[in-house]
């Protein structure tokens, strides 16, 4: 229960790391803090795929340290011996008994916002729908793609998908901070409700006719992508106003996803380029 | 000196896997074996990512026959129990003393026959030189990306890049068999032959001027590609005739290594399919 409040305390927190991406008040990156040796050592256990710092008090030095160091270099999470005063700067008033863990915790962006703001782009909108990428290394490719070609935001299910953690976050690297992210409970609703506000819910399938060099991408637009194991799920494919396929040698069935969404990306942008000289 | 020996005893073998990719006389995954029990086990302890699969014989069954099942659970390698003329059968007159393992070796084409076959494809060459990619993953998935597109060979240099092993060959979905691989000592030497023999040597660069979708692809070209963290080396930056550029948003700096590759093979065979009416 106490791990559990603890992680409600969230707070974004512009200076302690200098690696990886940066943080910063407009990042979708945030740092929550773990207090007190037990829950500390817990998390380590359990998730430590999500703690990217663990502080110690110096004065703190003892059995209790030597197993939080012990279990944080055998994690992969680096452990830093700091002055009490420190650590009740960034957790004041919490138990913390001179350990604190940072994790890194994703901010969804609200899918209404992610809609209106797409809408607002110049050259049309463009968001992509993660049909259940189950595979965490395939999302977090796929987000640095989108990021690349300025996609204006990721629609994913919260149901049978991968989460997005710090391990995950770091796979784009830093890539995710350009791309607005929401989770949602029926995808299927979600595109009914796409589709009336005037999107066009296009698929990726590659045994689909129509080459997405023929397609017209001068429209609002949601692309769907569905992993390579299952392909797009039927609430999806139901919804999809077309199929398009990327053009191959024959020889080999299917890509990659994120290079997939790659290519597909690459294409709406030429068009779109071409009309407004952005090439 | 025994386990050197016995990796030379190459054959192919077209029938001993039904799973992952195709054994055909024409892939260019072979099979050695490598018999006696102290030559398995040193491979499973040293190299137990090119092994696909340990025979023991079933009178062997005992403490050494315990020790390589063990090892093998523990390297992700099977091991099935197998009548001893099984076992002779595929290592006539070896030492194998009822233990045999097989491992996966790469078969590399000559680079003087990628060259003349690629120069044979209707409209125009296309091979890709892969600069120094020492990430496994990263190559496996070019390889695969490849061989969707139809590219007509890729050029390695020997040092400083992934070696192919059984676990890259995995990576590639079984895409590998579709494309040509030479290894080369000097990837500079290789770019000056090829100029001299009427091909076009294109890099991608994320600070050239020119856009992969102004330039005319339609010629023999050599696409070479470097690693996400260090980009093309200077031996290959110093002879490309031209470099491009993949038009993004601008907010992010790079894409993924085959995500770069599949956005540009994808291109050239646009505008190569648009005269060839291949779309």
């Amino acid at each position: 229960m106490f791990l559990r409040t603890a992680y409600c305390l969230l707070f974004t927190h512009g200076s302690l790391r200098e690696g990886g991406g940066k943080i910063t008040s407009e990042s979708q990156r945030r740092l929550s803090f773990i207090p007190g040796f037990h829950a500390v050592r817990e998390t380590l256990l359990k998730t430590p795929e999500n703690l990217c710092e663990i502080w110690v008090g110096v004065s703190r030095k003892g059995p209790r340290a030597e197993e939080i160091a012990g279990l944080g270099a055998e994690k992969g999470v680096p452990v830093q011996f700091k002055d009490l005063r420190e650590i009740e700067a960034v957790a004041p008033g919490a138990a913390h008994q001179g350990f604190v863990a940072f994790a890194e915790t994703f901010s969804y962006t609200d899918l209404e916002d992610l809609i209106e703001k797409s809408r607002q782009a110049p050259g049309g909108a463009l968001l992509i729908v993660a049909d259940h990428i189950t595979d965490e290394g395939n999302l977090g490719a796929l987000i640095r793609t989108a990021a690349f070609f300025g996609v204006h935001g990721l629609i994913l299910p919260k149901d049978r998908s991968a989460r997005i953690t710090g391990k995950l976050l770091k796979r784009t690297s830093g890539a995710y901070a350009s791309l607005p992210v929401a989770q949602v409970v029926n995808l299927g609703r979600t595109l009914d409700l796409l589709t009336e506000k005037g999107f066009w819910i296009i698929g990726a399938a590659g045994e689909a006719e129509e080459s997405i060099f023929h397609f017209d991408w001068d429209r609002d637009v949601v692309l769907g992508l569905g992993s390579e194991s299952k392909g797009l799920s039927h609430s999806v494919r139901d919804r999809c106003h077309a199929l398009v396929k990327i053009p191959g040698s024959g020889q080999v069935e299917s890509l990659n996803l994120s290079v997939a969404g790659g290519v597909i990306l690459s294409e709406i942008l030429r068009q779109r380029g071409t009309k407004g000289g952005r090439e």
